[in-house]
C-alpha cells in the first residue's frame, strides 16, 4: 500500500503495526441481532448476526431517557467502546443506554464468515448505506418493547463521526441527534484540495520544531540514496532492525509508504497525555519523536540513525518490539482490509504531496491510477463522486441537530465541517486537539478548548432530547 | 386477487381492464441511462437501461433554470407523461426541463428483460429506496454538463407523489422542493385505521346518493344468494356479459374482488370532465354510474341488472367492449405484477371494510394471511415495518420544501399528509378532488379548490427556487 493510498484511508489502523491490545476500563454486555445481507434489495433473505456493545446500567428505560449509540466503524468495536470515553462519562447524567454497534465486516461481525473478504460477491454489501441500516434494525430491536420510543443520540468519530451525521441526514426519525467528531465529509474530491491533509501533518511537525519537520523532508533523499545499492539496503534493514530485509526497490517504497503512515498516525493520535489507541505512546507523541530530530542540517547515515531513533517511539515505545515490521497491515489487521475496500467503492478520498509545502515526497493524485490498483486487488473500481450524490458533499443546509467537531492538530480536518450549516448543525473547533480527542475520556492534560468542547456536546444534546420531548409524533405536528 | 389486496395496491391499473390507451398530447424524446441494478452492493456490476422522457423546449439550460422531475411510479412513464399536464403547462413560465423517468420493473424499465419477474433473484432489486437512486443517478446525468447544476423540483401522484417526497427527504441536496400529490404516506400499519380507505369510497358514493351507495352495499348478497345454485351462475355470467362463465366459487369471489376495484377507481377518478385515465369514464363518473341505482329496495335479479348498468360506465363506455373479462390485469398488465410485488414486500397498507360504515362486504386485514399469499405468490415475506423504518411513518417534522396535497373525494387521501408539517412543508387540501387531480391539466370544469391548489404549487415551487440561488453551496454555508 502506498502512503497515499493508506493516508487515504480514514482507517486509524493503516500502518503496519499490529492489532494494538487495549485496556480494558468499560464494561459490557456484548450481544448480537440478525440483520440482512442486503437490506435494500429482497433478491435473496439471508442475514447474519452483528455484534453490539450494551451497558444498561444508567439506563431509566420507562422514563424514556436516552439510548446513546456510537455508529461503529472501521474496526473491532470493543476498541472504540474502550477509546470512547466521553460517552460513558455522560451517560451516567442522563440515565442513558451505552450502545456501541459493529461496522459490518468488521470485528465480529463477519457477514459471510472467513469468506467475508474474498470475492466482491461476498466483499460487495460493504457499505456505509448498509451499516447505516443495520443500525436502523438495531435500534428498532432495542425500543421493541418501549411503547415511547426512547430518543437516540448517535456518536461517532473518523469514519464513524461521518456515520453519525449521515445517520441523522437520511433517518432523522430515528436519531434525534449527532455528535459527530473528526468526521471528514468534504474530503471526496472536488471539495477540499488534495494536498490540505499532508499540510496539516506536516503543520503539526513544524510547529513543534522546524528542524523536525526539516529532517523528515530530507529523509526521502537520504533513504532513496542510501537504497541504491545492495549495501545500501543492507546497511538501512540492520540499522532499523527490519524483520524482512529490503531486497527490492518494491521493498523500499513499501518502507516509506509505512514511515509516512506513522508519521500522519503521530499526528491524530498526538494526545497530550500516554494513549494506547493506535499504539502503546508518550504524552504528546510528535514533541517526543521530535526531540531526536533537533537538527536538520544532519544528513546520510547520521540522519538516518535520528530518524530511526524517533520512529522508535511509535512502533517500540514499550520496548517489547523485537524487529520492525511494516508488513503486518494486510494480513492480521482485517480493518485495514475492510477500510481498503471501502477506500476503493465508496470512499474516495483524494489526498496528494509536493515535498514543498509539505514535509512528503512528492505524489500526485491520479484517479485513474488509483482505480487501477483497486481493480487489480478487490475487482471493483471506485466510484469517484458516488458519495457526493449519496449524501450530498457540501449540500448539507438541510441538515439539523449535528455537532461537527475537529481538532485542528487533526490532519482529517482538512475535511471536515468548520463552519456553522443553521442554528442547530454547528461546528466545534478544538485548536488544541487531534483525532476525536473530544470522544475521549476526561483527562487532567486536556486543553481547555476539548472542556469546553465536551460542554457544548452536552449542552446540544441536553437541547436535542428536550426537542424530541416536545415533538413526540403523537402530537400530530412536530417542529 | 381479493378486493382486499388490490385495494391494497396504489396501482392505478388495479382492476382487470386492460391497459387503457391514452391520447398522445404531449411530445418528447425517449431516452435511457444505464443504471446499476443494485445501487447499495458491490457484489456485482450489472447495469440496464433506465427510460425516460425528456421536453427541453423550454429549457434556459445556461441560465440555472429548473428541472421538472416526474418520479414515475408503478406503470408505463409515457401513460403518466400524458396525465400530468400541470407540469407541462407550467414548465414554460418556469423555463424548466421536462423529465418523465419511468420506475424500473415498469414500462420498458425491465433490468433483467422478460426474466426480470420470474423469480426474486431478478425482481428483488424492485424497491422504492433502488427508484429514487436511479433517480439520483439520472439526474446527476441531466447536470453533467452543467457548472452550476440546475435545481431540481420532484412530482409525482400517488405512488410517484410518495417518491417525490421522499426523494425530497433523502436527498434534499438532489431535489430542492417536491410536489407530492395524493401520496399516502401515511397509510402504513399503525398510522391509519385500515377501514379508513372504503369509507371514503363509500362517502364518495353516499355523498352523490344514498340510495346508490346502498344499492351497492346490498348487491353483495345477492350475488351471493344468486351464484349459490349453478342456475344462478349461469345467469348472472349471461346477464353481465361474463367473457369466462362464473363456475366455482373463487370466481365468484374474483368477481366480487373486480366489482369492488371499479368501486375503488371510479372514486379514485372520479374527475369533473371526461378522462381516460385508468378507463375511458365521463364527467363525474359517480354520479353518472349513480343514475342506474336510483333505488336501494330493488332486490335480487332487477337489482343486479342494475349494477351491471352502472358497471357499464367503467368497463365499457365507449361501447367497444365485448364482454367483460375480469381477468386480464395479472397478465397482460405489468404494472399490476410490479405493484403486487412492491404490496409484498415494502408497501404494505392494511385496508379492511366492515359492510357496515361502509358499503363493501365485510373483510378483516390479517397480516399473516397476506403474508402467507405473498409467499406463495412471490416467494418473499412483507415486511411490515420497513417503511417506518426507511422513511420515518409520521415523524416526518425534519422534512423540508414539501408540499403534500390531497383530494377529499380521493380514497387514498384517508393516508395522506392533510396538515402542515413546517412552513416549508405545508398541506393542501382540495375538497373536490380525486385522486391528484391538482396534477392534471387545467380544465374548464375544474373546481376553484385546484386551481387555487396549483396556484399554491407554483408558489411554492418559486420559493423554493428562490431559495435555492440563494444558498448555492458554492457561498459556502447554506441557509
Amino acid at each position: 500500500m502506498t502512503a497515499i493510498a493508506c493516508a487515504a484511508l480514514l482507517s486509524v489502523l493503516c500502518t503496519g503495526t499490529v492489532l494494538p491490545t487495549f485496556a480494558i476500563k468499560y464494561t459490557y454486555e456484548t450481544k448480537y441481532v440478525d440483520v440482512p445481507v442486503d437490506h435494500f434489495s429482497f433478491a435473496s433473505n439471508l442475514t447474519f448476526p452483528l455484534r453490539y456493545l450494551v451497558n444498561a446500567t444508567h439506563w431509566r428505560k420507562h422514563e424514556g431517557k436516552p439510548i446513546f449509540f456510537y455508529t461503529g466503524n472501521e474496526g473491532d468495536i470493543e476498541m472504540f467502546a474502550q477509546n470512547t470515553g466521553f460517552v460513558w462519562e455522560i451517560a451516567p447524567e442522563f440515565r442513558a443506554l451505552i450502545v456501541f454497534a459493529e461496522h459490518r465486516y468488521y470485528g465480529r461481525s463477519l457477514p459471510f464468515g472467513n469468506k467475508s473478504y474474498s470475492e466482491p460477491k461476498y466483499l460487495g454489501f460493504l457499505t456505509s448505506e448498509q451499516a447505516l441500516a443495520d443500525y436502523v434494525l438495531l435500534i428498532s430491536h432495542l425500543q421493541r418493547d418501549q411503547d415511547h420510543p426512547s430518543p437516540v443520540i448517535a456518536f461517532g468519530g473518523s469514519y464513524g463521526g461521518m456515520l453519525a451525521a449521515y445517520f441523522r441526514m437520511k433517518y432523522p426519525h430515528v436519531v434525534a441527534g449527532a455528535i459527530a467528531a473528526s468526521a471528514p465529509i468534504f474530503q471526496f474530491s472536488g471539495l477540499t484540495p488534495c494536498e490540505a491533509f499532508y499540510r496539516i501533518v506536516t503543520s503539526d511537525y513544524n510547529s513543534t520544531s522546524t528542524e523536525c519537520a526539516a529532517s523528515i523532508r530530507r529523509s526521502w533523499t537520504e533513504i532513496n540514496n542510501i537504497t541504491s545499492s545492495d549495501a545500501g539496503k543492507s546497511w538501512l534493514s540492520t540499522t532499523w532492525k527490519l524483520c524482512k530485509p529490503l531486497k527490492t526497490s518494491n521493498d523500499v517504497k513499501e518502507l516509506k509508504s509505512w514511515l509516512s503512515d506513522v508519521y500522519t498516525n503521530l499526528a491524530m493520535i498526538n494526545y497530550p497525555y500516554p494513549t494506547n489507541f493506535l499504539a502503546p505512546v508518550p504524552a504528546n507523541p510528535i514533541s517526543v519523536m521530535c526531540t531526536h530530530l533537533p537538527n536538520s542540517s544532519l544528513t546520510g547515515k547520521l540522519l538516518l540513525k535520528s530518524i530511526f531513533k524517533a520512529i522508535t517511539i511509535y512502533f517500540n515505545y514499550t520496548g517489547s518490539t523485537r524487529c520492525l515490521n511494516i508488513e503486518t497491515e494486510a494480513s492480521t489487521n482485517l480493518g485495514d482490509l475492510g477500510w481498503d475496500f471501502q477506500a476503493c467503492t465508496e470512499m474516495v478520498m483524494p489526498m496528494c504531496s509536493d515535498g514543498h509545502n509539505d514535509m512528503f515526497e512528492m505524489q500526485m493524485w491520479n484517479f485513474a491510477k488509483y482505480s487501477d490498483t483497486c481493480y487489480k486487488k478487490w475487482k471493483v473500481r471506485p466510484d469517484e463522486k458516488r458519495a457526493l450524490r449519496m449524501y450530498g458533499g457540501k449540500d448539507i443546509s438541510t441538515a439539523t441537530n449535528i455537532v461537527f467537531s475537529n481538532g485542528l492538530l487533526d490532519p482529517w480536518s482538512s475535511g471536515g465541517v468548520l463552519y456553522n450549516i443553521s442554528s442547530s448543525t454547528a461546528a466545534v473547533i478544538i485548536p488544541e486537539g487531534a483525532h476525536h480527542l473530544d470522544l475521549r475520556e476526561s483527562n487532567p492534560a486536556d486543553p481547555f478548548s476539548v472542556r469546553t468542547a465536551r460542554k457544548f456536546h452536552r449542552k446540544f444534546i441536553r437541547r436535542w432530547l428536550h426537542n424530541h420531548q416536545l415533538s413526540e409524533p403523537t402530537l400530530g405536528v412536530g417542529l
